[in-house]
């Protein structure tokens, strides 16, 4: 069987994109969590997964001798295994879309990134004011987003119609834009609001928010809980 | 036919990834070459770039009425237009393993990419010297890549044996490495000597020293070419 190895569901954007592909394509697969520290290679986290991927990060899909890293490329591998799941549209014309609003994602939209990590549990709505306030590249970030949310076919389709590979890949963005309360068009609204109807997202978030682990070098803008 | 277009071949490590991957696989396509200029919405290359691709970035591809964008995207695109020229390893292992790695460079790297921007034009070795000296960072990046090079089945073969996107991914890493004179192992300069060999890239190092453009934006290190 497959085994993911993820980080804290609260934190870990690029652990949640294959998960969230995982579940929603109901592809059998076994949970392996490493929990997040302060990253020092002498410390659990990379004592542990340096042992599995030597990227030394999440996620990784091991599949018997095969070890598979990076979001991107686990998500590629799991459309190869599964061809009949159409994990990517199957269309050729919208798989390309897909695949460079994907991609986009994967090396891009770094003020987002930098400014609002990924935090489900916290409500930093006080701080999102500010940072939307003061940043002229996160605004140009959502607007690029909302842009891409925008072309989807219809207001309550996923972003090429049902849910792909795409989705798993702005569904973080989601994540940020509520934690912060980043002001999102009635459009964007409408697509959060299917994405968050999806039950794999709602475990994600469940899971999430049970974990309680307070992760310093993952909280900026907080001391504590 | 395909259009491809692109920056500056000195500059553009994004550019260079799909151009070698058509050059090199034989495809034909239309070449477009956008200047770099200080990147302002206002001037010329923004202004150029926008009418085609909605993020303002090269690479890009159109294909009649489809625009492609993101190497990567753009890639896995050309590898399913062209099935029969094996883009990507056949294999179905190898290849998950030629994502994993060129998804590690499209959105990692980040010490070794911003301190050692390509610039194949440039001898930056007295600025190499220093940056390899004072950067950890800059070191761990150059150990980790050395660490997949060294994966290859033999010292003169490609990361898979024949040339794959995934050199196209890294044989910009290879202009880095020399124009800065970053130290590298005599297995990995075994592969640098296979990839500079290929005619694709010789034409590439060509065109972009003809260029003789000079982009300050790109250019922390220098003051003229």
């Amino acid at each position: 069987m497959l085994e993911l190895f993820i980080g804290n569901k609260n934190y870990s954007t690029w652990s949640m994109r294959p998960w969230l592909v995982l579940k929603a394509f109901d592809i059998p697969f076994q949970e392996h969590f490493i929990a997040f520290d302060d990253f020092h290679l002498d410390r659990p986290f990379k004592q542990s997964i340096l042992k599995i991927n030597p990227t030394g990060k999440v996620p990784a899909v091991v599949n018997g001798d095969l070890v598979v890293w990076d979001s991107l490329a686990i998500c590629e591998y799991l459309a190869e295994l599964y061809p009949d799941k159409t994990l990517w549209p199957s269309d050729l014309q919208l798989r390309a879309q897909a695949r460079s609003i994907s991609a986009e994602m994967h090396s891009g939209f770094q003020m987002l990134r930098q400014l609002c990590p990924m935090n489900i549990e916290a409500d930093l709505s006080t701080v999102g004011i500010k940072l939307w306030d003061e940043h002229q590249g996160l605004r140009d970030d959502v607007a690029r987003i909302e842009q891409i949310w925008a072309k989807r076919p219809s207001g309550e389709s996923f972003l090429f119609g049902d849910f792909s590979i795409a989705d798993a890949f702005y569904i973080p963005v989601v994540m940020r834009f509520i934690s912060f309360q980043l002001p999102v068009s009635a459009s964007g609204q409408a697509y959060m609001e299917t994405v968050l109807k999806l039950e794999s997202v709602q475990q994600w978030i469940e899971q999430a928010k049970q974990e309680h682990q307070f992760v310093p070098v993952d909280e900026p803008y907080r001391k504590a809980p």
